[in-house]
C-alpha cells in the first residue's frame, strides 16, 4: 500500500553499489560474465546508476581485477545507465579513461586511522593524491563522486566528530567533486546523528542536492537513518542489491543496506525510483545462487519465500 | 554516540514480548525453568514490562501450556516489573486472576479474515467475547491492553483501510482497554502509513499516550516505522529480545522487531529506556543457544561477534 508522508522527496535516485562495493567484499571472486549479467539485470530492473567496478590495483582487490574485461561488455547499456567506477589514483584514472568511463569515484576517509589503514596515507595526503585525479577528470568532463567513509563512527577512533567530517567533506568538494557519498562504514549511526551531520553541512553551504547517503545495516539502523536523511532533503541513496557485501554470518559483516529493503520503503511512501522490485529481487536471488549463500535482505527473503 | 533529534520523546517504555509472542511462534517448546530464567534475565537487563505468557487453551498454543507453572516462579520480581499475560476469554481470565495477574491483554484483529482464522469469529463476535473479560478485569483493577493485529496489511485481504482499523481500535477502547498495541502482523507497513493511522486515531480523540506500536521486520521496515511513530509522539514500543518469534529462514517468519535493534536506535537518539544493552544481548545469545539457532537481531550479531 502506498501512503505518502509529508516533507519527503517525490523521487529518489538509487546509487546501486552491489557490483562494486558488494562483490569487492565477498570472499568468492565472481566470473566476469556473471558480473556482466548481474549489471545488465540490475539495469533491466530499472536502476539507472550502477557502480560497475574498481580500478584499484588487483593486489588489493583481486575480486575486481577484471575491470578491463568487464567494462567493454557493458557498452550496450548506452547512456541511459550511468556506470561509475572507483578510481584510487592517477594510474587508475588512466585505466578508466582508456575504457571510456564518464563517471568516476574517489574513496576518502573522515578519520586518520582508516586513512592510514585503507589508503596508507594521512587524510591530507589522500586528498593530495585525489587532487590531480579530480582535476584531470573534470578537464575530460567526467563526473566525480567523492566517497567519505567513517562519517559517524570508526572502529579504532570511536565516534567521529561532526566538525571533522564537515572539514573533509568540504575539502573533497573544493577539489571539484560533483557529489559526496557519506558513509556509515561500520553501521553505528542513528537518525539524530545523521540529521546533525546534514545540518552542519547545510550550514557550511553544502546542500542536500550534492549529498548521497551510504548506510550499513550492521546494527539494523540503515532504513531509519535513510528516513531521517530523506526528511532532510537527501534524494540520492546508496544501496546494494540483495545486501551484497556483508555476509551476516561472518565477523567481517559490512552489512550494506539492501536495495530491495530500501525500495520497499520508498515505494510504500509513494517515492518514485524507477525500479521494478520483482525483477530486482529475482536478480538478487539469482546472484545469491551464484555466490552459494542466501541474501541477507529481508525483503528478498520475504518475497522469494512467497514465490 | 548519542545525538538527540528534535521532536522525539525523552523516554520510551519497551513492552517486551519475547517470552510470549516470541516463544509462542518458535517451533521448539522451551522448558518452564528456561522461560523463568529468561524473564528474570530480561528484568535484570532493565525491561520493566515483560509479557510473560498466555492463557490461551494449550491445544492452540502448546508452547505456553505451562502458564500455571511459570507465573508462580516470577513472584520474586515484585511490583517494579509488570508481567502482563494474554487472555483470550473468560476462562483464560479466571486462570490469570487465580494466579494474581494484575495486567492482561486481549488479542483482536482489524480484519474479518484474520478474526475468522485466528479467533474463529467475526470481528464483532470477538469484541463481544472480550466485553465481559475487560469488564471483569476492570472491576478487579487489572490493567488491560488491547492488541489489534493486521493494522496495515492482511495476507488474505491485502492493504487494510485506515478507517477500518480506527473503528475496531475505538471499539476496543470503548470496551475499557487502557492501551492499544497496533500490530503490523505481516511487516508490510511503511512510515507514511504509520503516520496516517496515528493521525486518523488522533482525529478521533485517541492520543499517542494510549497507543503502543508493534512492528515486524519481515521486510526490514520495523525501525523506520518506529521512528515515524516516535515522531508522532508514541512512547510505547513492542519488541522481542533477540528478534524471537520470527525465524528468518522459515516461510512462517513473523519477524518481530528485535529489542536490541530498537535499543541501539533509542539510545543513539538519547532516549531513555532503562535497558542495559550488553546484559540484554547476553540474554538473547543465551536464549539463542537454548533454541539452537542464531538470533536474527543484527545488533545481537554485531555485538556478540565483537565479544
Amino acid at each position: 500500500m502506498t501512503v505518502p508522508a509529508a516533507g519527503l522527496p517525490a523521487r529518489v535516485r538509487i546509487h546501486e553499489v552491489g557490483a562494486r562495493d558488494g562483490l569487492q567484499n565477498e570472499k568468492a571472486t565472481v566470473p566476469t560474465e556473471v558480473k556482466a549479467e548481474f549489471i545488465h539485470r540490475l539495469a533491466a530492473a530499472g536502476l539507472t546508476t550502477v557502480e560497475a567496478t574498481s580500478f584499484v590495483h588487483p593486489r588489493w582487490v583481486p575480486q575486481l581485477a577484471d575491470a578491463e574485461e568487464l567494462l567493454p561488455r557493458l557498452g550496450d547499456l548506452g547512456p541511459a545507465v550511468a556506470l561509475p567506477v572507483l578510481v584510487p589514483n592517477e594510474r587508475g584514472l588512466d585505466r578508466a579513461l582508456a575504457l571510456g568511463a564518464t563517471r568516476i569515484a574517489v574513496f576518502g576517509s573522515a578519520t586518520e586511522t582508516f586513512a592510514a589503514r585503507n589508503l596508507n596515507r594521512t587524510v591530507a595526503e589522500s586528498l593530495a593524491m585525489f587532487e590531480p585525479v579530480v582535476e584531470r577528470a573534470k578537464q575530460d568532463k567526467v563526473h566525480v563522486r567523492g566517497y567519505l567513509s567513517m562519517c559517524f563512527g570508526d572502529p579504532w577512533e570511536g565516534p567521529v566528530p561532526v566538525a571533522q567530517v564537515v572539514r573533509v567533506a568540504k575539502a573533497l568538494l573544493d577539489l571539484g567533486c560533483d557529489e559526496l557519498s557519506l558513509g556509515d562504514t561500520i553501521g553505528v549511526a542513528t537518525p539524530g546523528h545523521v540529521q546533525a551531520l546534514l545540518s552542519a553541512l547545510g550550514e557550511e553551504g553544502v546542500g542536500a542536492d550534492r549529498i548521497g547517503v551510504h548506510f550499513h545495516d550492521t546494527y539494523g539502523q540503515a532504513l531509519a537513518n535513510t528516513l531521517a536523511a530523506l526528511q532532510h532533503g537527501v534524494t540520492t541513496v546508496d544501496a546494494s542489491a540483495g545486501g551484497l557485501g556483508g555476509c551476516p554470518y561472518a565477523k567481517s559483516a559490512t552489512g550494506n543496506l539492501a536495495t530491495e529493503d530500501l525500495v520497499w520503503m520508498l515505494h510504500g511512501l509513494g517515492i518514485e525510483t524507477g525500479v521494478d522490485l520483482a525483477a530486482l529481487t529475482a536478480t538478487s536471488v539469482w546472484m545469491a545462487e551464484q555466490l552459494g549463500r542466501p541474501s541477507p535482505s529481508r525483503t528478498v527473503r520475504a518475497l522469494s519465500h512467497k514465490e
